[in-house]
């Protein structure tokens, strides 16, 4: 699971805003594809070098760049240059595993957040996803093709709702909803597998259910500490000294800060549900324990007398009076016999061992 | 339990603002009711469509307009047009499972809140009710019919207590007050059922006893995550700032608020009742068990070495001088047996394990 | 012990300001007496109504009354109209089970606090207090007679110190205090009893050992929540635009604050206490059960396979030519038995299982 | 432990501000040493009575008063008087158990801190520690003779560093800081009970062990509770509008906070420490219930099996056609008996339950 | 492992600013180095004495001296009096085992914190960095040689990026970005530990598992402790009213924030995955011991009963009827054998107890 972590550290040693891919090798050809639009027209291009892309900076028209791949690092620094943008939002952008966070810049506002999807064996994915919202375009950033923006794409197609007449903010806005809304998903999947190992943990609690109950744990820690910081984000987007956002559009990322803070409550109590299933596990095993050690209790506490009662009876003395009496084994003996198994069943049915 | 969960995915690609239902389908008629009063007179209809409801906007009376079933979007969509709502509004109005949230919109305020009750079966039911409070019209929207709010009727209907003389401000305090008042009724059921569960414990700790502790934690888990966003909520609506509501009706706000304060701690103080429940589960079935293994050891302890030395005497072996001996068996044997095993009982009777 | 919840919803459906008793039944007489005085006279009487009261608000001494018993609401809304209280706060003072709070009306300013004394039984006993603190005046309210604040009267009677001398908000910070520090006496009783368990689990824990810790969890935590809210209430009182205080008296609050931060803290670290004791119960347990293990293990381990090759020789095949040998029994067979037991019980005492 | 809280009550009922000793009795005699100095000179000695102090409080030298022993409350009430001392401050003074804490009142400063020396047995002794600084003056009183003072005296007499040249707010810094310097002496001792019991719970985990641990949390807890006070105190004795100090003897403060802080950041982690060692036991006394059950097992499982086939052929029955065969016991019974345990072995090996 | 505090209270005693070593004896020489450039020129030399630097104060180019090794006092007085530091800084600078801090003083600007290396046995060894920022020259103190800086080394000696360019500021940002960026090459290795430990505990639960996870959980707390309060030292070093830092470099100060925050987040997070390991290492044994109880109680309640019944034919009463029967051995007898384990296997297999 903490694979997260891993190539955090080959940037080590290399100078501050070096615009250096430091994610894991991908081959796939990164691919630039620009949306621009206005509420007359829309034009939707495939681009290869971010030069072509030079003609869309001085139109009135919204323009949105979005790249699928961060792994050619030099293609990033091309688009930086073409549209002015810092070293150090570069150097962010092709490092995967940073924090959620946002930086306003003179003339455009950085944004990084986690989009999160499943991958092809159910596991959770989480991909990176950097903005840069200037006044007429938006740049996003992806590290892999595959998003979970197409809704917003068919929105704009098909001139859906009000974001044709609106500009790059609310474009900014709608992206950012598409991925949190996203979480929804993600979270009813998680609350189903709580559920299904709930059943498990009351039916037949296994050592795999264990093994369950632990994965999820973590993956919820997981997810937790990928939106956790997403919250200080949207709050700062709605901050009124924020001028990249109109007020109109500050009442929806008002909507988008609700969302947020839900998706992390309700992280938090899965956190909290998992913890109480791992208790009622624990018990579960202790109980069955319990049960185990009844059985052979009774057996043994029952049957260990009775059988050195018959070893007595078995021993070689040549003087044991008792082996010539006539009653001795068919009456005497059994009754003895019966009655301690007798004494021992009744102890223990008030002790209420036995169911 | 965490069915509340459910669809929530379901407008995953809508676009903001979209004013579609997302709860689970009913199919009851949606039933909008209006109360209009004022000190002098009353007025209690039931409408069919939101149309008719436009005379009511103008006029200085109070106008209550409650709506049951949110269901049907359009009919939300209509009303919303009638009473001049934001999209946004709206679209959190037909969505079920939002947090508790109060915005302020130019002309009106937008309140939403968890109402509590016992569904049929006494499990948790958790509805969503929205408030829009304007000027001389108070619009409240349930996901069902059937509420706490009879109690608010009565009183305007017999013009019990200052309610007819005050404005919406004081209106839409009365319902929040009623909803959050049925907190207390809710609290008490659940705190009986850990009276009830404690006693369980304590007498005979059984696995059901366990499965019960673990549910009523989560419920608790679930109320106290539906109420705890209501504490911001009403603090904001204190706030000075707020012209919505007038200083007179503050002070009953603050009342409201502790209230809420109020619940809150308790669900707090019942997971901690409901944790050490857990522990003292915990401890009681270890303290059987080592009852359990202390009757087996003893029994098996006494027993045990008895049984081999009458296996000794059971041995065939053609020179064991101790078998043709007078006194062996009659004394020496069980002067050894009773012995041994008096010495044995003496042990544990000093270890404690003897009652 | 969540009695504390009961009775909670009997108010529900009544109106905000509804000056009804929600509290346990009682039928004693409500007793009123007050006690007015100034530095150079004191007056000390029962009355029967409110209305004989009416005369004591013009006057420049300082009056107190008490009122012990809010069953009758009617002589609490009575007393209400002679010094024209709020009806929110009479409504509060009639309703056990409220947080500790402080709010300023004009006029006067209404405390609310817990009264904590032992019962009859050693159990604690949490009674509402409600001061209402006008500028010549201040009116307790009791839930039921006897109380901790003799101490205050004795000295206002004797004159002792300065309480002669002062005003109303020097009255009333000394009828807090009072209360404030029995809470210290509470505290210590707990302490004991916490010590008393310590010993309990050292020397032999025992089921009833477990459930007065649990007891006493739920006391501590109980008690923490009553305390909790007077740390705002009194760090409210000393804010420097509340002018119902001089800042003289302030100084004295300033203590008073302290002290309730000292009962606060230290009922955090007797719940770390009793937490620990939990965990020293618990493991306890599993000491004993390993020991209980251990005894069964050590004799069972030695005996089980002895008296298996007793068994074998008091088989009764016909070839078994050991049978035979002179010295078998007496050597051979004891010397096998001997050296097998020797071997295990020197494995059990380099594993340390004996002692 | 607890024994902190001893004697808290004795003061109720008494006024506030009433200068009583509420501490343990004790009978030393009360010792007055003052030293009185400046860059030219330096002056020691004892005093009987709190007037002989009244010359040194017109003077320009620093004059500190060092108070053991507050048991004589008389005596604390006569300097208070000398000096001009407010009577809540006395109180606090010869009230032990009180928190850290400052307060100032026209003209001098109060601090309160908590003195940490380990006792005669090791023991940790708290005791308070106050401090009055004036601007000529500064008194400490302390419980007991015996304090962590002496390095501060030795560098007033020989003129050590900058003490002789400054004012009374460094020496009162430079008290603070000789008593929080020895919370490190104290730190480092508990650091090296904490490295001998983890390695006795690794070594060999006793009940002894489960107790030193269980104190030893609590001793951390008690030693918190004491210093955590101290950091508001501290905090607050920088704040600007504090002019108590110089703005030179700030820069000292702001050193003595950080001190705090780490004591404190310390004591948490030694509280996860001993909590991670309280699992560790638990898991150890875990893992040795299993091992001795795996041994019991064993033998039990192999051994049970072989004494039941050995009992067969020890019955009488008369046709028992395998007694008479002449292999049967010296090859065939053996080899049953070898294949048996020899495949129990097997499988417990495979189960990993051998080594 | 609390070796962090060895030594710590060898100053006790000592007067405030004095500036003496405290931590563990070394005999290494000091050695000084000094890099001196601009953007034209470079010259890297090693120093004797602090009194050479003498001529680098006055220059206009940045100075960056590096002072490895802190145990000789004398050195450092020495160069604090070259560069005119406040006593207080340098006595922080020789005391290892201080909290990192940030303090401005007139001229300059303090700043300590921890490097934090891997030794050769792969323990962790945190070091103390202490920085002094001029606005010419940066200073910098190691407790020994061997550091995390080369890379910054280069960037200057090879001119790589803008370090040549740019002041003091950036020159400490990128030492203070050199060490926490190393902080990740901690974290992964740990990354790795955790889930080597993750699949012993998965596989084969150990005793020695146990004692790696808590001393991986102390090491992880132990590093939390060095990293926490660095977040504060960066987060006051980007204050507006900072001048110290150019609004340039305080872009970058931005990114090491969220880098810091990142580690410790991350830290967070590992804490909880071995609590969770810790939880699950106690159900594995938990399990384990009830498979290893199973075996036990399975064996053991077939053959316990099966053996007395053969005990009581085995006993030599003279009058036991059944004994002369012929078919009672071949046919009865192996019958009741058989039907009574048959049974006991099946109510097992119905407990799910084989398998």
């Amino acid at each position: 699971m903490p694979t997260f972590l891993r190539k955090l550290s080959s940037k080590k040693g290399m100078m501050p805003g070096a615009v250096v891919y430091t994610g894991k090798p991908r081959d796939a050809a990164i691919a630039i594809s620009v949306i621009d639009y206005d509420e007359h027209g829309l034009e939707e291009e495939e681009k290869r070098s971010p030069d072509a892309l030079r003609p869309y900076i001085e139109t009135e028209t919204v323009t949105w760049v979005n790249v699928d791949g961060i792994h050619d690092a030099e293609i990033v620094r091309h688009l930086g240059e073409v549209f002015g943008i810092h070293p150090l939002v570069l150097e962010d952008i092709v490092s995967p595993g940073q924090r959620a966070k946002v930086e306003p810049y003179p003339g455009y506002l950085f944004v990084l957040m986690k989009m999160i999807q499943f991958g092809a064996k159910q596991e959770l994915k989480v991909e990176q996803v950097s903005f840069i919202i200037g006044p007429r375009f938006v740049l996003s950033f992806q590290e892999e093709a595959g998003d979970v923006l197409e809704a917003v794409r068919r929105r704009i197609r098909d001139s859906v709702g009000r974001i044709r007449r609106m500009g790059t903010d609310y474009l900014a806005y709608a992206l950012m909803d598409a991925i949190v809304d996203y979480y929804y998903v993600i979270i009813e999947e998680i609350a189903e597998r709580i559920e299904a190992l709930e059943e498990d943990v009351i039916r037949q609690p296994e050592e795999a259910t264990l093994q369950h109950i632990h994965e999820l744990r973590q993956e919820v820690a997981f997810l937790r500490k990928a939106v956790w910081p997403l919250r200080d984000v949207i709050s700062r987007l709605q901050e009124e000294d924020n001028d990249f956002f109109l007020d109109q559009t500050k009442l929806f990322l008002r909507d988008l800060y609700d969302h947020t803070m839900h998706v992390i409550e309700t992280l938090d109590s899965f956190r909290d549900m998992l913890m109480g299933l791992m208790d009622l596990y624990q018990s579960s095993v202790s109980n069955r324990m319990n049960e185990v050690m009844q059985v052979l209790t009774i057996i043994g506490s029952i049957f260990i007398p009775l059988t050195f009662l018959a070893g007595i009876y078995g021993m070689n003395f040549e003087h044991m009076p008792e082996l010539g009496w006539d009653f001795a084994y068919p009456y005497a003996f059994w009754a003895v016999m019966i009655t301690l198994a007798g004494a021992l069943v009744f102890y223990f049915q008030r002790k209420g061992w036995l169911r």
